[in-house]
């Protein structure tokens, strides 16, 4: 399975009253993020807040998105478990619950050491005929994985088959590229890198952006397919104020607040996360319009 | 409630085959620990491995820590959550078993600003009675919470009523001694700056070495109270080696592995995390007898 | 006067035995550079050793590079003083010369805020009519100027008009091109970001490269500029390797061991900088061989 | 010649006009800090802005302060050179002056390796017989050299005797200590930490303080020797907001503006470096008093 393009990621909808999961909100969200020409999906990532969640929650989300995408693109699920045990667990739920990938970050209290990693991806990877993308994002995870450590699993771990990196460090794909010859798949995580990353040969883009921007992403990413760099140009700029702004200011927290500007009604992240404030709600509208005019 | 001295920390064994909590070996180890001079003993910290226990092993550790100690010093149980339903439900259960006092760390996956750290710790202040002592340490948790942000919950939330820090930045020490005027009562948490926080005015140490070191750690508190700085000097450089190795090895593993040396049978971390390699368990050995010696 | 392309760096040869500097080796070394297809010409850079000239050698190569180059394309005198008095001196000296531009980095012992950079452009700006190129490299200067302050400096102060970037940092290209909307030219000078600087926008390449690499870097230029993103990328992943290594060993080693395996003899850098050891002049020479087969 | 206590740093006061060296008020604000109890004076540190100076400033300074101190207590000639050559220029003349010591650092425009480090000091010892200090101070010259270095320069290079670490970071102290098993006296040159690094076993602290603090920076020296903590806290926290404003603002602005405040008249730093702000006037003045009051 080579997935190339746009990686959608929903968010995670919670009832205003009772912080449970909003069902509801999740269908007309995900349908509406469906429209956007996304190439693919992956509900339970961190802007879904899947850390924040209950085993119950995780699964009810898993579920109710497979359902939701009905086989329209892949769905991916992300997982971001402190052992090794849970991880394995959720891992199995989501191939019996019918999904077509698994994206893992090895979240850390304690820093882990290469060794340790390579075992819990290896772990995982065993429990599961699942492909696998190793998701490495130091500023949520604790955990910086090296180059070299995730092309060496990439070679050894067999269903792991692809990386997200959402360092924003465009040197590091240079080295997924170098290190494996160009066989290994990777995709950017850092929507202000997102031009970039495709110039240097990233497969896609893992972004919520098509949420609030609806099929920029996708055009931006045609537009360096077919060659067109001053078009891809432009349309990045259009975009990066609101990229680099929604990534500033948290995905949950802000993504939640520009959909409901939109006229979803997806309720707050969870606490200890805050909503936007109103100043933010401000720029962040401020934002869209800019992008959406230009 | 003020205290001072040595704060210490148990690590909480697993069985080697099942990786159930191992209540004989806590026992055990708990009942060693208190033989120590310790002013304090504060289960499920971050060397207790807290972040990594299911909430039924948690309520186990915490009742049957309750149960050992039985009075005979303070016991201050660890609280490290990432959402503010779970910190609360924790706490409250903290205050129901009859603990003396939490240590609450606000972790994080999303990055948290001051508003929802305060709130996070206001709301959890303000379910229960319970003296709070603040935990920063960013290594762990994600997010370094200022010194004027601490003394600000000092100030305003009732039950605030210290601080740990680990951050190993004496600076900081310095900053919560002017900026509440000597009121609020700090504590090292990082051992290879144990002398120095003394000397700078903390209140205690924090600490896992009497685990290892016996009454090292508690002879070194006497001797800066005494008055006694060579003394006090000595016995530091005495034990830095094996402080620095901990805390470079990762206290689970490097603590587990020592109490296996002494004779306890304490099992192994939880995975991810590993146990230590022949070369670490050969080093450890080394520098507790250097610094039995000396 | 706009800049567009590759902005080629000669390094400053000295003799071997008296450490002067070289005029032959110059002569020949940088009528060499100039059949690289090479758009500009800037002497007296961080790769030629600037800083650690005297007074009277740097007025010596200034010189002689100006009269080799001949007007054959335009040359920029690399300036980085300590103070704002030096820095007067020599860019008037540069006017004086004949150069055609000036390039001026804010070298630093103590930190300088923004105000003390700003005037110490606008007093160099005011002593000479020659347009400058802001140079921002942390690395070596000290000093990180924001893209906030150089925007300004570019909008404020007459004869500042350009502005090369050394970071690293793809989204500070960015912030370039946002904030003066699109009226300040940027360069890049981090040599592996060459083909993600290009696509972002940048009027040119800082560069020693072609000294090592001949034509291909002005190649990777005219890719990007003819749309073609595949032979744009391919060129740029045959050289990467190259360019890492260089930048990693420090340019002055590098491009001089480089040179000399390659038939010219340029002398070492001068001390404390030392020449290469026999194993990188092996990684070198396989590296340059690497390049020009693929 | 082993160094003890408080080594004092002057200031290199400018004429208001003309910008040359005052040695009128050189001799005036010298011999007013020879009153504050210094165990040693240090003419063109850091404080004293050596790097800006010309060779014959540099000459200037230290044959004039030489002459002043008349060995009422040792002269340490401070050396900021970037080249090897010039760095020996100065100690040869500092030799020849009749200077006690000389305190070395390896400014860096491109960085050193440990072994371009260890051939500088080694070329610059083998140049004079006066006892040097080696000097770490990344923050101003570019370079950070490990503890390991350090002491294994200490160990083989003959006059290598002491050495001063203005980072802050009290693990280096406790690692000159422990590499050198107690044999390598380290000075601390960073203010705020005046009081840990005496704790730890520093020989002496390298500051400017007396200039403003007249004998506080002594009294705590003494304190810390005569084992009374409590006393030396006290001391160390009424300095201490004074210490780090001088620090965070810039040695040479704050001390020129402290020592014009206290009625010397010393001019202003060199440019590009600027004056203090009336603002910052003012939160000096404040501090100043608050110290002495205290």
């Amino acid at each position: 399975m080579k997935l190339e393009g746009i990686i959608a990621y929903p968010i995670t909808p919670f009832h205003p009253d009772t912080q449970a999961v909003d069902v509801d909100a999740l269908t007309i969200t995900l349908n509406a993020l469906l429209e956007q020409q996304c190439n693919a999906i992956v509900p339970l990532g961190s802007a879904g807040e899947s850390a924040y969640l209950s085993w119950q929650e995780w699964q009810q989300v898993a579920q109710k998105s497979i359902e939701i995408v009905n086989q329209r693109v892949p769905v991916m699920l992300g997982i971001s478990e402190l052992t090794t045990a849970t991880a394995i667990q959720k891992a199995q739920k989501a191939e019996e619950l019918g999904a077509d990938l698994i994206m893992v970050i090895p979240v850390s209290y304690w820093k882990l050491n290469d060794q340790e990693i390579y075992d819990y991806y290896q772990q995982i990877a065993a429990s599961t005929k699942l492909p696998i993308m190793v998701y490495n994002n130091p500023a949520t995870s604790g955990v910086d994985m090296s180059a070299e450590l995730i092309v060496k699993m990439f070679q050894e771990i067999e269903n792991i088959c692809m990386v997200k990196d959402s360092t924003g460090d465009i040197q590091r794909m240079h080295k997924f590229h170098e290190l494996s010859q160009g066989q290994l798949p990777f995709y950017n995580g850092c929507n202000p890198l997102a031009l970039e990353a495709f110039c240097a040969g990233a497969s896609g883009w893992c972004t919520v952006a098509p949420n609030l921007l609806g099929q920029l992403p996708s055009q931006l990413y045609q537009a360096v397919k077919d060659g067109d760099l001053d078009h891809a140009k432009a349309l990045f700029y259009r975009q990066l104020p609101l990229l680099r702004f929604i990534v500033q200011g948290g995905l949950p927290k802000t993504v939640k607040a520009g959909l409901n500007e939109l006229g979803f009604s997806v309720g707050e992240p969870r606490k200890p996360l805050q909503h936007a404030t109103p100043l933010e709600v401000q720029q962040l509208k401020s934002l869209m319009a800019l992008a959406k005019q230009a």
